[in-house]
C-alpha cells in the first residue's frame, strides 16, 4: 500500500481537538471521513500527536496508508476543495511505506501568545491568552532556563492523564518578546499532555513574583502537579513544527 | 448634557455591520442597549460612519450624550465587561458639547488585506482576501496613483446606494508589500459605501494585467459603476483611524 504524508494548518478553535470522537468535529474525524469520500477506502489517519481542542497547528503532520493511484499533488487539491477552510493541507507528499508520523518524530516545536496589555483585540480573541499584568522578564527568561534539558516532567502533565515515560527532553525554552505581545517557543523531545500550558501557566506566577528563582527545579523534582502552576487556555497555543 | 467619545476596536466577523437594525447585532444596537443598561437612560450613538457586515475597526470613534455622572474611565470600565469581548473601547474621553464624530471627521484611513499565495492559512479566514494570483505591483501602484486626488467617485460606489454629493478625495493610496501579504492603503477626506472594496477590486484586475494604465481616471470620468471592477469581500477590509 502507499502511504501519503500530510503537512496541515488548522484554526483549533473549529475543532473539539485532533483525536478522532463520536459525535464530534475532530481534525482526524474529518480527515478520515473526507478521505474515504475521496478513495472510497475506510482510511486511518495517523497524526504526530493530539492537539487539544482549542490548539491550533501551523504545521501537523499525519500520515495514511491508501491503494488509491491519486498522486500526492491530487490528493492534497481534493482534500482542499472538500475540507473547510479552517484546515488545510499545506503539502501532501508520497513517503516510505514505514513512515509513521508519531513514530517517527524526533521532536516538535510549540509556540505560547499572551498578550500583556490590559485590552485584548478583539482580532487576537483564539489567538493568545489574555494577562494584563505586569510580568518581570529576566525572571522568567531564568525559569526557561531551568526547564530546558532531560527531566521527569510529571508535575506539568496533566492531573490523571498520565501513563508511561514522563521523561522528556527540552532543547529550547525561550521567551521572544514584541511588548505587549510575548511568545514563548518550546522545542523538544516530546511533551506530555496539558504540558507547555501548565509551563508557561508557572512562568506567568514567577514572572508576576509568586515564584522564586530555582522553584521550577524544586517543582521538576517533586512530581507532583499541585506544585506547578495553573494550566493556560488552549487558544494561545500553536504546534508550530514536527521534526523528524 | 455631557457628551462622551468612544474609541472603539471591533472584529466585523460577529456583527451584523455598524448600522442599528432591528433583530440583528449590530456595533451601534449593541452600545446604545448597553449604555442605557449603564445610565438608565435611553441614548443615542453617532459614529464617524457606517462599516459594512463583516468589516472590521482597529479604531472607530463614536459619542454619545448623557446625563450621567460616571467619568470617561467609568463608562470604560463598565462597557468592557458588559460588552462581548467582539468589540473593546479603547478608551473613552468627555468631549465639547459639540462635538458630533461623522461631521467632525476630517478624514479616514482603511487598509484592506489580500493574501496571494495558493493556500489561505486558516488564521487569517476573516482578515484578508484570498487571491491567489500573480500580480504586478508597478501596475498596481502606476493605478493607486491615479487614484488619489479630489474626484467624484460615483463610478467605485456601491450600485444605487448613492446619494449627495459623490466628491471625495483621496490622499493616501498605497501598497505596502509582504508577500504573500499585500496591503492596500487609503486615507481619504471620507469614502462612498463600497469605495475602498471597489476601489481594491479593480487595482487588482490592473495587477493581473486585465485592464491598463490610464484606465483608472477613464473610469473616474464615466461615472459608471459598471466599467470598475468587482467589490472585493468585505472580511480584508479594516478601518484603521478616524482623522479629526
Amino acid at each position: 500500500m502507499r502511504n501519503i504524508l500530510l503537512d496541515l494548518s488548522y484554526l483549533g478553535t473549529y475543532f473539539f481537538g485532533f483525536q478522532k470522537q463520536k459525535n464530534a468535529l475532530t481534525v482526524q474525524g474529518l480527515l478520515e471521513k473526507t478521505l474515504e469520500d475521496i478513495t472510497g477506502e475506510k482510511v486511518k489517519v495517523v497524526g504526530s500527536g493530539r492537539t487539544d481542542r482549542g490548539v491550533h497547528a501551523l504545521s501537523q503532520i499525519c500520515n495514511f496508508h491508501t491503494n488509491s493511484r491519486l498522486t500526492p499533488q491530487e490528493f492534497e487539491k481534493a482534500l482542499n476543495s472538500l475540507l473547510p477552510p479552517q484546515i488545510r493541507v499545506n503539502h501532501a507528499l508520497e513517503v516510505d511505506e514505514n513512515f509513521h508520523s508519531r513514530i517517527c518524530a524526533k521532536g516538535k516545536i510549540y509556540c505560547y501568545f499572551v498578550w500583556t496589555d490590559r485590552i485584548l483585540p478583539p482580532f487576537l480573541l483564539n489567538f493568545a491568552f489574555h494577562f494584563p499584568f505586569s510580568l518581570d522578564s529576566e525572571r522568567m527568561r531564568a525559569s526557561l532556563n531551568e526547564i530546558k534539558g532531560k527531566h521527569d516532567f510529571s508535575s506539568f502533565a496533566k492531573a490523571g492523564s498520565f501513563k508511561g515515560n514522563p521523561l522528556r527532553e527540552i532543547k529550547r525554552a525561550e521567551l521572544v518578546e514584541d511588548p505587549p505581545l510575548l511568545c514563548f517557543l518550546f522545542e523538544g523531545s516530546g511533551f506530555l499532555q496539558h504540558m507547555v500550558r501548565a509551563i508557561v501557566g508557572t512562568i506567568l506566577e514567577v514572572g508576576r513574583g509568586k515564584s522564586n528563582r530555582g522553584e521550577i527545579l524544586e517543582i521538576l523534582k517533586r512530581k507532583d502537579r499541585r506544585l506547578a502552576g495553573p494550566t493556560v487556555p488552549p487558544e494561545g497555543l500553536f504546534l508550530v513544527k514536527v521534526l523528524y
